[in-house]
């Protein structure tokens, strides 16, 4: 594609590495900002930059946070007995909307990917192993997705963290709420038979 | 969607406030800058701060510069007997990029829509009528979408440029190239038909 402008080039080159925004995407966009007034565009620039230049990990969990400690760590009303270990921040952020959850999280920054080069190394499981003695917790819940690489991390972690003597437990596998039985795969929906729950718990 | 720093909450807003972005992709966005070198983000910020701060528009054709006059006017090589009509700077890379048009362009700045309060005045039509007597031109060639608007417009451009005895055309309405005659539209179809064009031209 070739562009009347320079200005309007070195733009679409820029935002079309984003993921998912190709070239024309991309040129969309940048003719939706030249229509509307200059402050969209420099607060959008301006929220941008601040956001990549100020964030700040939590020293704790390594969410993303404005201060130090993450406004979740630093809540004395969240159940300091319950950890809930995550691959990704966005996966906090999925898991705190469901309002079901009070307790606190660790956040891994990915998973153990050979083909990727990620090993356990350069993920946060030495601070996750570091972080339990001396305090409350009693549970450490995974909730990583159940891939080969999420499976993977899963079982290196439960075994790192058998010797703590802390309850290790994993979310709930089987059929999604609303979905229909014949569509879901022969593995969930195997998985799900395995670990039938109970009505009448007894 | 509650967010655990106010900087990511308000770059996705901002980013969301984009045309085709929802929260859930800016999310996804914002968490890619923040994966990546600072420098994307710098950069992507600076060439989109940049673009709508020194972007002008060729006070010939309105289509957008980085000069006074665009350099396809500014070209002395491009055909000055012919002048392309078309609503949107989009149009123009669109149609250069076909390398089968070497003539003018005119761009309107959108098309007449009583709906939208769009009237003739908001839109570049009179510098076209004004561009005409004195110069070269000899054909004005009318690329504007087959919707209701476009042909409105169209129809109001017509009217306006009878006077001056310039040849007005419009771009060919039909099948596509590799398109499927069972899977056109009827009005299409019929359109073809009509208009057919000769292979032994006399």
């Amino acid at each position: 594609m070739n562009f009347p402008s320079k200005l309007i080039e070195s733009a679409v080159d820029e935002l079309a590495k984003l993921p998912g925004i190709g070239r024309k995407t991309a040129l969309r966009l940048v003719l939706h900002l030249l229509k509307s007034e200059t402050e969209e565009t420099t607060d959008l620039a301006d929220a941008l930059t601040k956001m990549r230049n100020d964030i700040t990990y939590c020293e704790q969990c390594h969410n993303i946070s404005d201060t130090e400690v993450c406004s979740i760590c630093a809540n004395p009303l969240r159940d300091q007995t319950s950890l809930c270990v995550v691959s990704d921040i966005r996966d906090v952020i999925a898991i705190e909307n469901t309002a079901q959850y009070k307790g606190l999280y660790h956040v891994l920054g990915g998973v153990i990917s050979p083909i990727e080069g990620i090993g356990p190394s350069d993920l946060n499981i030495t601070s996750l192993i570091e972080r339990i003695p001396g305090s409350e917790v009693k549970e450490i819940i995974l909730a990583i997705s159940p891939t080969m690489e999420g499976d993977t991390t899963s079982f290196y972690i439960t075994r790192k963290l058998r010797e703590l003597g802390v309850k290790i437990t994993t979310i709930a596998r089987g059929v999604p709420v609303g979905g229909e039985l014949e569509y879901t795969d022969e593995i969930t929906l195997g998985r799900s038979i395995v670990e039938r729950t109970s009505y009448n718990k007894v």
